[in-house]
């Protein structure tokens, strides 16, 4: 029986993981797509529909649904016979529908680690506080559960994997590099939900180094790096999901995520930020009312999903590798190139949505496969990149390799 | 009989213009302070006390009063035997009060122009929209009412007509420069009440050019000028009070303000300003509760009389004047430098509110010794500047002019 599919989410992501189940859903059974807002979830069946992106005939059906509620979505699960859960929600409900699929026995895909929303920036490695605790329960109960099958995390863990087994005798460091060469035309915009995205930047900067975890402050170090397509583009060292698992499953001595931001946004951020105007702690103002400044930062900022229609440009996101081969050292940069103009156009998201819902996606057709079907927890890299990169290049994600003057795909 | 004073204000401007009729009351009766928070002015009174400030023993009372409250104003001119009204209020009063003095027969003095609080910079000249409607009406009362006696409005107005008196034949232009070089070592703050300080850079820029009205955006034009003691600053055109009333009453073709702002203050407010942090209109957060940008923005600022104690450095305020003399051309620059901490020493408040208040208190004095006591609204470059000059001289205002290498006192 072919497997049933359910997304839990309604946002930019979900969207394209959506569309790309639908026109490869010759590898699915029922598609289920749910959320708080259940007309979210309608507005994405209805753009499936009118961009006529189903491969063959199905059902898709949308839900109402709060992620953090266990039994509601083991009900959701067992009344859809649903077999592969796609987590693209926001990132506190991770660990209630991780719950709900080791007790339902359906397999487990998300896009980022789970987070509490009353802490930002825990210690490392953050899966250890969370999703790896679970991972003897899900080797018991036979669950394929991946995590991070996003981008970033995600394609860049798999490159990561890719190089230490085909390309190097012993790799010295991998530097992965995010860069949104992309404009939306606005003087300043968060691509995903700023209280969700500002979380990311105010906290401590964790970096694997030398074997071990090393401390900075956000904004602290900065370096350019010129890349294939996007050219020479400023980037800042970031704390960030995949190193917390890579800095575990792979014998790198240095393992670092970089960060691109134009000197506009940071110059925002940091008025911003050094103000107060991104606190969530409630100020007073001189009439007595109690605001949290970040919510009314939200408010006057523009809405992300509003930015897509208008959106161009490309996104460059890969790993530079280095270490030694046959005796002689050896760099490699594996990557992806994404327009967003081209995102849109094809599944109604900007590229950022883009490159991490196409993602999902395969990781769920390749559990559909077989393929990555594995009964256990994994990360990204303890699975076999090849299928997953291969795939990824017919479904609109082709990875590329520069190797000195020669840039080629993979 | 000496003249009774009444202090309109609870602000560090009050609180300067309290302490200077103090150390001159001599000349005054009793001193009143009120303000709407009657803590504010007992606070002034504990100053006064706890420095020395009375030159003669005299009394000091404190009154609750809403400026805006015509009859209470009466009352209180009436109660006390008031003479000479300073009024250092919040800029929405003016009308009020005045009309209380006129009514009363007690002479006015403010600092600043009439503002209504519903509009944002409205057309020129401004005093015509507000206090210059009540110049026949004071005329006939036969009451003294100085318009804008601060440094700027005020001592530059005096700088401005002593220059067309004694220096010149003709003026061609004058250019009025207002730099604050002193710091109060916070990330950002206003030197007084966020709101008030705002609004004057949220709207038009009315500038006197070729003996016309010219009109400019805010941080549109800069100009850097190499000032005494401060060295060079950079500099914006500014819409401000005195060029209102100066291009009526001189004959001088070209007349503008320039305000010094740092590239740091200028980014800030460029940030706030442009995202639509300094709004006055509400707006709605995902929460749905209904809030003010701009009140935010004030809550999480610095309280200004919180910078007083480690306010450092000097402000440097002039006239740049040029035109012709004995048929030569001819430039003087007539100008004050004051000293943030010097102030704070003296008077508890910084160099801001001592340039604003000292001369209203000399306004004050000249009346009360008969010599600006003309029974009629002026402006100041409509009174004799000599002996305002002079006094502010002796005072802790000293003017100096500097013309070509010399530069000396007045």
């Amino acid at each position: 029986m072919k497997k049933n599919v359910l997304i839990i989410g309604g946002g930019g992501v979900a969207q394209v993981v959506a569309h790309k189940c639908a026109q490869n859903n010759d590898l699915f059974g029922n598609i289920h797509i749910a959320s708080r807002t259940v007309a979210k979830c309608d507005a994405i069946v209805e753009s499936i529909k009118s961009k006529g992106a189903l491969k063959i005939p199905a059902e898709i059906a949308t839900h109402s649904l709060d992620g953090t509620d266990v039994e509601a979505t083991k009900s959701l699960i067992r009344a859809g016979e649903i077999a592969i859960v796609i987590n693209v929600g926001a990132p506190f409900i991770n660990m209630s529908v991780l719950q709900a699929c080791i007790e339902t026995g359906a397999a487990y895909i998300d896009t980022a680690i789970h987070e509490d929303p009353l802490k930002i920036c825990e210690t490392p490695p953050w899966y250890g506080n969370y999703e790896w605790q679970r991972r003897e329960l899900c080797k018991e109960a036979g669950i394929t559960a991946i995590l991070g099958a996003g981008f970033d995390p995600g394609v860049v863990n798999a490159y990561a994997k890719l190089a230490v087994d085909d390309y190097f005798d012993r790799v010295d460091s991998i530097d992965i590099i995010d860069v949104n060469a992309g404009s939306h035309g606005r003087y300043f915009a968060t691509n995903f939900d700023p209280e969700t995205n500002f979380r990311e930047f105010t906290g401590r900067v964790w970096s694997w180094q030398n074997r071990e975890w090393t401390k900075n402050k956000m904004f602290e170090i900065r370096r350019e790096w010129d890349l294939p397509v996007v050219g020479v583009r400023p980037t800042y060292l970031t704390g960030h999901d995949e190193i917390h698992s890579l800095s575990r499953n792979l014998d790198v001595p240095d393992i670092r995520f970089w960060m691109g931001f134009g000197d506009h946004y940071v110059n925002v951020f940091t008025v911003l930020n050094t103000l107060g105007l991104l606190s969530e702690q409630p100020v007073k103002t001189a009439e007595g009312l109690e605001v949290v400044p970040l919510k009314v930062v939200k408010a006057i900022l523009p809405d992300p999903s509003s930015l897509a229609p208008d959106y161009e440009g490309k996104t460059c996101i890969g790993d530079l590798v280095k270490g030694e081969k046959d005796g002689k050292p050896r760099e490699v940069f594996i990557y992806n190139v994404a327009d967003h103009k081209e995102a849109y156009e094809e599944v109604g998201s900007q590229g950022i949505s883009y490159t991490a819902g196409v993602p999902a996606a395969a990781a769920a057709m390749l559990i559909a496969t077989g393929e990555w079907d594995v009964k256990v927890m994994a990360n990204v890299e303890e699975l076999p990149p090849r299928p997953f990169l291969d795939l990824l290049g017919r479904i609109g994600l082709p990875t590329r390799v520069r190797e000195g003057d020669v840039d080629q795909a993979l």
